[in-house]
């Protein structure tokens, strides 16, 4: 059981305490489900009803709702409590769990002509290529297997099964979850009498510094350039992104989506799960693209945009389906109609 | 081959048999693909005709069907034909299939604390990590991954190549296909400045007896709680769950679905392929959604939900979708002609 | 840095050279992006302009758009440029990149009683069950698992990390890429008093020559025939088959796409990303299915099927989308006014 002082949460966060530094913290709760040994967390002032009702030890508020915490709830002061929550769930990751320890473990294979930092970690039957370069502090998981002449930035961690293929880049700070796919073929072939021959895809795929990419994700490398991923950007579990893709910085994507070869995609975007963007187009930066979203063409203002079928009780959708399909020629029965004298 | 006394299956599905016991049976077939070594069934009335043409040497039937199977077919007479198939195909793996031998592998990795019940099968090359739990019968498949402090319950299976990550939990009798990441990090940003500060996922997942896990779906980790997955669900293949989602017992889902964090889904419900069900909503118990849909918000009425756009010829879809463009401006107009005099 | 006499590519080609043959090509490059060692090519009388600009020291392009090209830049002439950079693609990969050395890595596990031709490589840590059969030239990628009985046929490939479980085969020059499962179970369920009883997936999966299989990518086995992938088909990542499919020589699908148990789909089809094609359905020979198509019944003539909600700014999305929850009743009041007098 961790235990934890309450002084030194809010050190660590370099709040403000108005309550007992004394106090004995066990967990981090959401506000419903707190108790004595909780501090919880107020991220918007739409469930300040919650927090009246938070049987939380501590509470970390901004001020102008700190009143609303029961009389005997600590209030831990900041100026953005989900910010605070954040920071303190790693503070709180680095004293609970364990890392592995550096050096080789004896099931792996490291090529003779790989080079790595003194203080890196290789799990269990990982698999690590020649001329691969694995800077400090980088952590390879569990049959994790990376590729010939592979580069890992300094503190990148491979968690246990992710694939880094032959001659990707990937930058400091970056995070790869189980079975995460690099540098896989992108997905090109040219027509021949009703075949297809295989181009080669001779690029390769480069990925920023702090980014991370979920399980299961792909990323393909490029026909001829690379396939490039920007700094901070975030990406979910099974997204695939076609060779040549480039996406801007800190960008992020939810679960699901699939970005065809060639799109280029702005910083600061937003992608909801399950969209679909199609290839050889552009979206600039600051564009919000709603979940299951079928981006069929350019977007070259910033803005939300959205397109899908809204759901229903089947029988309503059914009638509405059939009829859409009829719209075309409705909306010229209409145009008729509005001609009538 | 296989060759089994058609009486021994009768047996085994404690049914009636209107028919020759002796009767060779050398595999199971649909009616449509059933010769003089088959045994078939007759799974819906709607068949019915294909039985009065099948070559099978027996037929799985329900007695009021009985007499539609050719005059020299066996009749293996059982209420639920469909049910009875299931036990056979059942039945029959277990004679035809290879069982992994208990034991360890030497060529697989198992920290020195983990727990090991005796007659526990670990596959080539599999990694156990510390204070790992493996309850008796339990087979851990090549290359499976098992972090630190996972309990896995009696007769559990765990395919060539999964994952599951520290802490997770499964029940008894549950079988995990290659691929399955279980307990990567839910997906949880707090924005700032422009840039995405990690929230470490400091929950597990939770998962019940007699569950089934498809190929390459990924359930992540609780950001506090756990992701909870009841007893009985069914996943198919390349389904993501978001961190927090709860989905209730004996619940199916086909392949592709998308399921953002924190939704909770009922009991009894079952979503199409490639659905999708955004975050922070309530599906109640046995809420059946198509394929494809996209869940926008809470579904607090047990029924049948709908939402696809129609698929058409290429040249309608264009017409029909451009007019849906204008359609709410539609609207506008056909209600200023029903206000004309 | 690879460095290629100009003269050595157009043999390769067999193409006619008007220019230098000892020109040194150091890198194929598209129009834009090349520079004075690059061979480029124009693959569109679209992309004539890019070509008078370009920078390339030599282009493949085919004779009528030879005159496009800059004065300096030599031209490689072939009657389908873009045939010809594939072809020029292989040739390249097949001087710059190492093949794996024929033998068993020390680390991986092979079973003795499987068969493999004397040439076969496989990686490190990769997992050959008993009574498996590798043909001549195959590769098998570091942590990849063969199963039991499972045939490869001559060239082909598994990827690292790539699952091809118990008995099910595949043919000759085909490509697996990383992560692949083939041949987990079908997801077959009888329902039984509100559970779900298993149904046993007693088939197979087949592959034919020179198919390709992208990374993620699932191939579920039969229940109780074989799920059947013919000769020549391209299927990109992340892409659910599920059991008992049967996919037609020559045809292509991008990424993300779904199909259920079933479906019979032809061949020389192309299906766009993301698609859902539902289960028990034909699709006949040379139809197309745009990107994001749900497949909900047959399609009998070939052609092009679309069915896309059309994505637009959010709040014009949400007015139409609103409007057509009550399209069936706007039809019913346009019928209305049709028949005032």
């Amino acid at each position: 059981v961790t235990r934890v002082r309450l002084g030194e949460i809010v050190d660590a966060l370099g709040a403000t305490l108005v309550g007992d530094p004394e106090l004995i913290i066990q967990r981090i709760a959401p506000l419903d489900q707190a108790d004595a040994g909780s501090i919880t967390f107020l991220a918007h002032a739409r469930y300040r009803s919650q927090l009246g009702a938070t049987a939380a030890a501590a509470v970390i508020v901004a001020e102008p709702l700190a009143d609303a915490a029961p009389a005997g709830c600590a209030r831990v002061l900041v100026p953005d409590p989900y910010l605070s929550y954040a920071r303190l769930s790693q503070w709180w990751a680095a004293r609970v769990r364990l890392r592995p320890p550096p050096g080789r473990h004896p099931s792996a294979w490291v090529d003779p002509a790989a080079r790595l930092a003194d203080d890196v970690s290789v799990g269990p039957m990982a698999v690590i290529g020649a001329a691969a370069v694995l800077e400090a502090g980088v952590e390879v998981g569990a049959h994790a297997v990376v590729g010939a002449g592979v580069h890992l930035g300094a503190g990148t961690r491979l968690a246990p099964r992710v694939t880094v293929l032959d001659g990707c880049r990937i930058g400091a700070r970056t995070l790869l979850h189980p079975g995460v796919v690099i540098g896989a073929d992108g997905f090109g072939f040219a027509p021949e009498h009703g075949t297809w021959t295989k181009i080669e895809q001779l690029g390769a795929v480069v990925i920023g510094d702090d980014v991370e990419i979920g399980a299961n994700t792909c990323i393909d490398r490029g026909a001829l350039g690379d396939t490039v991923i920007g700094n901070g950007v975030k990406l979910d579990n099974l997204i695939q992104v076609g060779h040549n893709v480039h996406i801007g910085d800190h960008t992020a994507m939810a679960g699901c989506v699939g970005i065809a070869g060639s799109a280029r995609i702005g910083a600061h975007c937003t992608v909801g799960g399950g969209a679909i963007i199609l290839g050889h187009l552009e979206i600039v930066d600051r564009v919000n693209v709603s979940a299951a979203t079928v981006v069929t063409r350019s977007i070259l203002k910033p803005g939300h945009y959205s397109g899908v079928f809204p759901f229903d009780e089947n029988a309503a959708w059914e009638k509405n389906a059939a009829t859409l399909r009829q719209l075309h020629a409705l909306r010229d029965r209409l145009r008729a109609l509005e001609k009538k004298p």
